[in-house]
């Protein structure tokens, strides 16, 4: 029986993996943030020295997996599992890095909320049994996504007030059976949700409902409350989603505002010319894996909630009329449990 | 620690889930083939009434899931998580059917190997005490396949004789903690693995490498031989990749070829004009959801090893002068154990 399962949606491991390892690679533009020097490696050419934007994307995703791995000595024979995935059709920034890698290999897709996913399914499988170590990698890339999703960058389109901005950046976690944390307690896989928004260029707007219902459904799975966080964390709701998403909540009565921050926020400072805030599924990872880990290991957060939300579009889909369904998925992490 | 794994790849699971329920959609083509009279519904209309042809396939999706549902008297609120995927790009088909059913969804690509990476992990779910049911859903759809990854239908394009068909269909599993099997007892996660073959109209060349990968390394991590198997069932291989896979096994010292099957092959005969054979993510899908799960369960067959292999390439990737990187994941499924 499901004896790991709490409420509904959610999940109370019973051996916390411990994140033992991460890295981050970023772009020059987030490298100019107010995150700067958490990062491991800033990409003076976002080209990172290949042909095309795509290559250089992958490179970001593999070198982030190889400098998580050298940090701690490991090698990829003692990687179980790498769980991953990216915004690029068909994942082949996560495919095709794998194949420089002798690793069993998962892909995953839920666009920005791919990172959670990840270290869901990455700490299931650690506090399962199945795994001592995964590693958990993902990546976006503002030039690769702009293209996919809009236009060629040549095109030179003006962006409206309510856009997002790609982060150019791959992050990456090792989680272990075996390690000081901080530790993965808890999880709340979400439900996808569409309530309609079909504004291609308002992610934010798109997402906010998932990730309300996630962070209520967290609530009432767990029975946790806010007082039980330090700081509660979105992956790229950007600004115009974050007034949505405080909105919903305190609907709901949740006031969640003293605690909240979002990372498509903090990776960008408001005279980078970004509008609305940083999204894509580097986001939430790059920032994960520097400034927020770093954080809750010096004891300034004890205890996080961090929601991923991913907008589940397409270019096909949003031409054939289709509105955004979005999702988000929760971890809790904890410097000590 | 890692209890459950064995081996480098693999997982023996301590209390096998079972398939409680299975059903399949497929197109009319496909229903015209060897295997119609297991599928569920045949469509008459590969729109199935709908606009698109995206649309078509998102339709079979969630119908294959409520076909699956009713034939237990199981709500959607009985299920604990929804895994899915597709071939379409940001798997939408996967995604716009989940915002139908309030389930906690993990969107999954590995291309035509999803099926398996999903019976994976979902057994690892159940197996964990993470949940009591799970649904494993894929698709695939001829006609928004080929105008995604090749030509508009409309061209006419002639195609290769190496090439294969894309099948039209979704297939569901339920499993389940509770259960009389067929179960699923062991697991082998592939690696991705590129020999270099660059040519799009020949997937059965690209996966073969990664197929015999698998049953190798699922051979050394278990301990099983091929006499401990009654059937060996490969995904979308179809006739060419069959004649390799075979070909790497023997050299390996492994004959398999008295025992071995691919689903690509037996969903059509050769009077179809589908050349090598099908393929796509609802090709192993509804083979294993319809004939072969009937098969097992009449005692035909008592222990099957089902590898469903994916081609991670994109048209992107293609473009770039990129190589097919592949991938297969293996289970597997037991009338008893």
């Amino acid at each position: 029986m499901a004896n790991k399962k709490i409420g509904t949606q959610s999940v109370k491991l019973s051996n916390p993996p411990s994140f033992i390892s991460s890295a981050t690679i970023v772009g020059p533009k987030e490298g100019k943030g107010p995150l700067k020097d958490y990062f491991d490696i800033i990409l003076t050419d976002d080209t990172y020295g290949e042909k095309s934007w795509e290559k250089a994307e992958c490179k970001m995703f593999q070198d982030s997996i190889n400098l998580a791995l050298k940090k701690v000595n490991l090698q990829i024979n003692d990687i179980d599992y790498l769980l991953g995935g990216d915004l690029l059709n068909q994942i082949i920034t996560a495919s095709f890095a794998a194949r420089q890698f002798n690793v069993p290999t998962l892909g995953l897709y839920g666009a920005c909320s791919t990172m959670a996913e990840g270290l869901s399914l990455g700490a299931m499988l650690i506090d399962g049994e199945y795994a001592d170590n995964v590693i958990i990698t993902t990546s976006s890339h503002f030039s690769t996504a702009e293209r996919q999703y809009r236009f060629p960058l040549e095109q030179g389109v003006q962006r409206p007030f309510t856009s997002q901005w790609t982060v150019t950046g791959s992050g990456s976690s090792i989680l272990s059976s075996k390690g000081e944390g901080p530790y993965i307690t808890h999880i709340t896989i979400g439900k996808v949700i569409d309530l309609g928004i079909k504004d291609a260029n308002n992610m934010g707007a798109a997402m906010a409902p998932a990730a309300a219902d996630t962070i209520i459904t967290h609530f009432n799975d767990t029975g946790f409350t806010i007082d039980d966080y330090d700081l509660i964390i979105t992956g790229d709701m950007a600004r115009v989603g974050r007034n949505i998403l405080l909105d919903l909540l305190n609907k709901e009565g949740y006031n969640i505002d003293s605690k909240y921050k979002d990372c498509g926020i903090e990776i960008f400072d408001e005279t980078q010319d970004v509008h609305s805030g940083g999204s894509g599924a580097g986001c939430s990872s790059v920032v994960l894996n520097s400034w927020l880990l770093s954080k809750i290991k010096n004891g300034v957060y004890n205890r996080v909630l961090f929601i991923a939300t991913g907008a589940l579009l397409s270019p096909t889909s949003s031409q054939q009329g289709e509105s955004i369904p979005a999702i988000a998925h929760a971890v809790t992490i904890c410097k000590n449990f």
